[in-house]
């Protein structure tokens, strides 16, 4: 079996398609999950991708998948929410936002639709993060 | 309020930490989502980040996010599931891999851990598809 080097992988790029508008600019100040205080918040996409939107339905529970972009993606391993009594970690066990690939993943509820803003509950990202993609909670045994 | 356009979003370099290797090749015979019917599969990670992977435990369920390489990023709506029979559907409502960033949402168990190759149970995902993270399951009220 040959050995895996990351060279052999193609890099992908994304694209965001839109962004988080939200009270929440401090990082140190942000609750680290979204049950745990975070503001009402809106996604504001772009126009490009308005088409892809029109099936979404306030009172709607859906999962937002942001890019992170003040992680550090060179940390593997981290002390769980910051605590250092707690024992280093590997990142792949944790919702660290310091990870190779810094991609969030929130679920939150949907408040109100108006075109290309999307007002939703729930959101712990910070005011201005990246939008990557929005997809149906999973739900065991629900259609997707 | 200004108005939003793409260009304003700096794009962002995914570097994949692995790849899964499966039994499906065909696209058209893979099952739509892992439980029905996907095979046990494993994720091979580049060494790279191997310290990252040192908390997985078979028994765990975990949620793997990959890239659905082969997906149509241009498309913003589809017939659920490929079924004609099924009104167009805006792609965030959707689990389709055709959408702007095609990332795939997979709950998987693991099965066993050997070093950087691990085995897991119920991802439909196809053989050679790049994996991006690994993260816990969302559960609610489960401390993350």
């Amino acid at each position: 079996m040959s050995r895996e080097t990351s060279e052999q992988y193609p890099q992908y790029a994304l694209r965001p398609i839109g962004r988080v508008e939200s009270a929440l600019h401090d990082p140190a100040a942000a609750p680290k999950q979204g049950d745990e205080g975070a503001p009402e918040s809106t996604l504001v996409f772009v126009p490009e991708v308005e088409d892809g939107l029109r099936d979404l339905r306030p009172g709607a529970d859906v999962l937002v998948l942001t890019w992170l972009h003040r992680g550090d993606r060179d940390v593997l391993a981290v002390h769980p929410r910051g605590d250092r009594t707690r024992p280093l970690t590997g990142v792949f066990s944790t919702r660290s936002p310091d990870r190779p690939n810094p991609i969030g993943l929130h679920r939150v509820r949907i408040l109100s639709v108006d075109g290309t803003r999307i007002r939703v509950a729930d959101l712990e990202a910070l005011d201005g993060t990246p939008v990557l993609d929005v997809k149906p909670v999973l739900d065991p045994g629900t259609e997707r």
